[in-house]
């Protein structure tokens, strides 16, 4: 028999199946990232550019960006040399890899929509490509701007998990809790949080998932930090359960963060999950610095969060 | 006497009146697209520039991007050479054909704002002209941004929705069910469901609506698939009817599903209907292939999600 | 005694307290602005330049950019004219006049970035304004860029009301009822209504609200029109009413929308009020024409939406 | 005994902690910012450019977009005098500070694209730095073009708080009362109040919080200006209260609104404080001067918001 108390009637759907797969399986990874890939689309089905743009890191985008500039002005330098450097005024033409070198830089200058003209086009095929360049010039940087504006103006919550999620005793039974804070300089209000377990239940041989009842799962202000609490009573799931038996079933505890970003008024979300390696039993978090300066200026200190003391 | 059984009390209101067609009509196209025109606004009420950009294939914008940039440097090369080709300096002036290459060619690096400056205006016309010219091309190019931006940061759901929808036995009865999944690279979270069987009612002769109920309306992450069941109960509507029955009364089973784009935090919609052609008696969904790799990452295969078995 | 029959307990609250005017005053516009200007505070208080940039009409809107663009020129080409003509390279010289003219042209051509070079600044003075300038020049077209991408953008629902609102008889009883229809190419989806009666309180002497119970307050599509109807039973503060007490206590019906966007998935907000003199009694709305062609397309036509028929 | 008549079971949660600071605290500043800093994050871990250059002032914005314009003109002039002045056209040498300034101002002109031309690079490395400035002048405006549209586009409600909260007779009891009313042009819709009392509970020597009821808390319109309304009836915490009480209990008064910024459909927040020096006991606010002109247009005069009169 499962050792794991699965009362509850009415399951919750996380949408992650039902699928026992017989090895340690992680489905929200440590970043809050989903540990599921999707394949077998065909074509490029599931390729979505502007996403891509948008999630990536700054370092690969500025490659990519830099790449393009790069490629784009060989291309059309080769279109201009091919038309011949005759057709162009002010070109260097002392070898041909100078010449090459001068209609690149005149590219460069008409793709930026630079155009300094001591390099200028002279007649119908050359004219007619760098009106086309510097079309696509424009194009192109207006599309790095929506790029620029979309990655700064994404909704993010950056919140602060502490690094275990203890089982401490908790008033007079006991319970199970984590922190957050968050580590930007926004605020984030009506914070919201889910926790789900999901774990091997050994009677069915699927993956089974419980909601677990949280002490006070909304808060106003998200300005010191939250400790998010499941008390263990008799309706628990967790009830007379260890790391031991947590582990051996695989058990998962996923959390769900909801907000809003007060700077934008934007809805975010933020994901985290708990696995037994990382929880500590037998353990109480120390509470967090928290003073008031002359002026009454309240000041937190956030990096304690994950401190915490055992417990006999 | 109309063989759908229609107990429920409270219709639902979808907002497709009660018109009945006396023929073949589908409410929403496999794509998702609403199927009806409004027609007969005075002048030109229903058109929104803005949102023909936006919805638009990337083709005919390109095609209106590039005629607007040569039609618009057609007119003001037009322009200038009325004003005449002597109020400009560089101008290649062999014969008039050329002249007016030159000022067309002058035009487009005047609206680019690249201005090399080999051809220059000479005088107030010819520079009031250009100004006004450059002023219009950096107003053009900021609704570019604009449209450019607008077009990627749009809300979308790309599902991706089973080829055909099943009834099929289920528990210890029979249900309807299709499966979705998500085509794109982004999550869909807090993904929630409904679907309406609209028909013709033989009893009123109106066009009917009926909700029918799902076994779970909600989940948490559409990662996977989704098989959205409808179970043929007692109180269905479909309770007893064929696809013989369904086509006969022109059934349109129009699904609405509303899920939260990770990325962006942004509500998106997608819509799409079955039709009894599009239905399958006695079929089974084959489960989706997943699986955990060595690392514990699991992999699903969604172009599979069209698979079915027959079933005696 | 007041004919209105106010039997509602909780009382809604619009925000729009309850002074009675002692005359006609109508709080909602036909065109749905709000009819109440607020005064009074100190300075500039109440003046916000992005809110008008997005909110005035496309002619004003033009009119401020190019104004601010020939004064702006004037402005720089009077300070390249203090410094001296002779800081130009380039510049028509034959008169006073023509020096500054050529210095309003090469501003422009600063401030574009357009930068031919056929004029150009010499020494530190004219450089160092000129530099500002095209920093200023790159400013103001990115503001221009984010107000025009803001007015395009701007969630906005343009429904079309009935002309009238009628009072006809509706199954056993009577029923106010009025007609609206979307006039854009755009869907509006999951659309809800809701209607509220303002009056004077002959009683009090003061202005009450009455919220009217609708039929049917919420629909998924608004493809096709919508008549919003509030039966006149028992319960009704209309029972009983004719459109002269309406007139003498200058009520007014205020009508909200919301509704989602389908293109954007952005909330949309309509308002529109009717008084009694544009109301009709005995009078029942027309049905739109509503027909399918061969390929099953259904189309309609909106602008039958005012038409409706006496009834005796 | 704690004075404070804290009967609710059901704490709020505000997300302040309990911490007595044993010293007077103000968790919400008079300017509706949030006074509590969080510290201690590993590096730069709470730095987030986007929205310091959202949120900063439009002044200092301005010397961090003039200064980096400087600062990258000095460095890339700096550069082009390594590589050499004989690399460039149309260089003023007379001396060495004049080759400088000419470099510095070819420098700005390839930042913003200008390139009159007059100075030109000659070679490669002239012309290859030259190419990376002109694509860092683009991409820098694009993200000066998403910082503007950021700032302007950002939700915001702008709130006139009535300075004094006043507690006064109201119908047969007395009422804990404050007023709002909407400084900007834009209207705000649907919006909601709630009032949290936090105090230090002088049985446990905690913070202790009280959610106080509102006779309204939602209102269509705000539009006039509206009072909210705090009954300090028999289940009210402020039951037999003072001034005094409140102040030696270091009472704080948390207002939060939420509401809709009807231009955008953007929920807005807007958060403030009142403390017992900011209140006043027996006085009660004069109602706000509403007229109707001989058009029937409405007008209200805000900064008469303060005003109250004392009450025996």
């Amino acid at each position: 028999m499962s050792p794991i108390n699965n009362k509850t009637k009415k399951k919750p759907e996380l949408g992650f199946g039902e699928k026992n797969y017989h090895k340690a399986v992680r489905f929200i990874n440590r970043d809050g990232s989903i540990n599921i890939r999707r394949r077998g689309l065909p074509g490029l089905g599931n390729l979505d550019i502007f996403h891509w743009f948008i999630t990536t890191s700054i370092t690969k985008l500025l490659v990519v960006i830099v790449s393009s500039y790069i490629i784009t002005n060989l291309i059309f330098a080769s279109l201009y040399y091919i038309i011949g450097s005759g057709h162009f005024g002010g070109i260097d033409s002392a070898t041909e890899f100078n010449k090459f070198m001068s209609l690149f830089f005149f590219s460069a200058q008409t793709l930026t929509t630079l155009g300094y003209g001591h390099v200028f086009p002279i007649g119908n095929a050359a004219s007619t490509i760098s009106a086309i360049e510097s079309l696509m010039g424009l194009l192109s940087f207006a599309l790095a701007t929506g790029i620029l504006f979309g990655r700064f103006s994404r909704p993010k919550a950056d919140l602060l998990y502490s690094n275990k999620a203890l089982i401490a005793p908790y008033q007079d039974i006991t319970a199970l809790m984590f922190r957050i804070t968050n580590k930007m300089q926004y605020e984030l209000i009506e914070c919201e949080a889910s926790v789900t377990m999901v774990y091997n239940d050994t009677n069915t041989g699927k993956r089974a998932f419980e909601t677990l009842k949280l002490e006070i799962n909304r808060i106003n202000f998200l300005t010191l930090s939250w400790t998010i609490v499941h008390p263990i009573d008799d309706e628990s799931p967790l009830k007379n359960l260890t790391l031991k038996h947590l582990a051996e079933q695989d058990a998962e505890f996923i959390i769900l963060i909801k907000a809003i970003n007060d700077t934008f008024s934007q809805n975010v979300y933020s994901r985290h999950s708990y696995k037994a390696e990382e929880m500590v039993q037998n353990a109480k978090f120390k509470p967090l610095k928290q003073e008031a300066d002359a002026k009454g200026k309240v000041y937190i200190t956030v990096n304690d969060i994950h401190v915490y003391d055992e417990v006999r």
